[in-house]
């Protein structure tokens, strides 16, 4: 299992990127754009060579106004070996899987507090498998 | 430098440990009760040989209510080579340091749309200096 980013929400990306990265002294790891859902991702790192943990940072195109303090927190996200399990694993314990992992390759889910977590199968995507497979997505996350 | 922690705060402990550990299957590295401040701190991690990034759990045990969605995010944690540096490269760029190095040790600033940033001197801390060591404390962090 390995933690892979903290990600936030932004609404001005060249202000973000002078703070965290001329500020800060963070680096660019990569930055793509989502036409088709409008947004953007960035990807920054320390860039130390031990280190692969990330913040990501994610901008909505059509979002401009500010996001309250607090809220521009998305999730924390994390690679497991094998994603069923973990979510059996939180489900037996009775806690909601909001975004099951129909696709053997995702799912959300949030803590008893609300911090949402992402859950990303390491390597490939598993066969999809039921129940997940037909789990329809609940809640907000 | 190095990214050292995400930092969420939590109502609930065992609650809180039932789904990160139990649930979603990460470890407690430490667990310290501060009496004095009157709150325990948590620190969770995947366990993976080559990952020393954690998530940090802060119970105030005074705060009783919930924390509503986004507001139990607390602060990203970064470890620098040279605190006076960095700080001086973000108030150079116009942002306040709200929680200045005076004791060459910790410091906190907030990035535009309002993440709380801990940033913390490697190793030992910094023999205090001017004009850290006098400046007051400002804001919000």
């Amino acid at each position: 299992m390995r933690l892979l980013h903290t990600m936030f929400h932004i609404v001005d990306e060249d202000e973000a990127l002078r703070f965290f990265v001329n500020g800060l002294g963070l680096q660019v790891d990569a930055r793509q754009e989502f036409k088709a859902g409008r947004f953007t991702l960035i990807l920054l790192s320390t860039g130390h060579p031990d280190e692969r943990v990330q913040i990501e940072l994610m901008h909505h195109w059509k979002k401009e106004t500010p996001y309250t303090v607090g809220d521009h927190f998305g999730h924390l996200s994390f690679a497991v070996s094998d994603i069923y399990d973990v979510c059996r694993r939180i489900k037996d314990l009775g806690y909601p899987i909001h975004r099951p992992p129909r696709d053997g390759r995702m799912a959300f889910v949030t803590s008893p507090s609300g911090i949402t977590i992402q859950l990303i199968q390491a390597g490939d995507p598993l066969e999809p498998r039921e129940p997940w497979m037909s789990m329809p997505t609940t809640g907000r996350w």
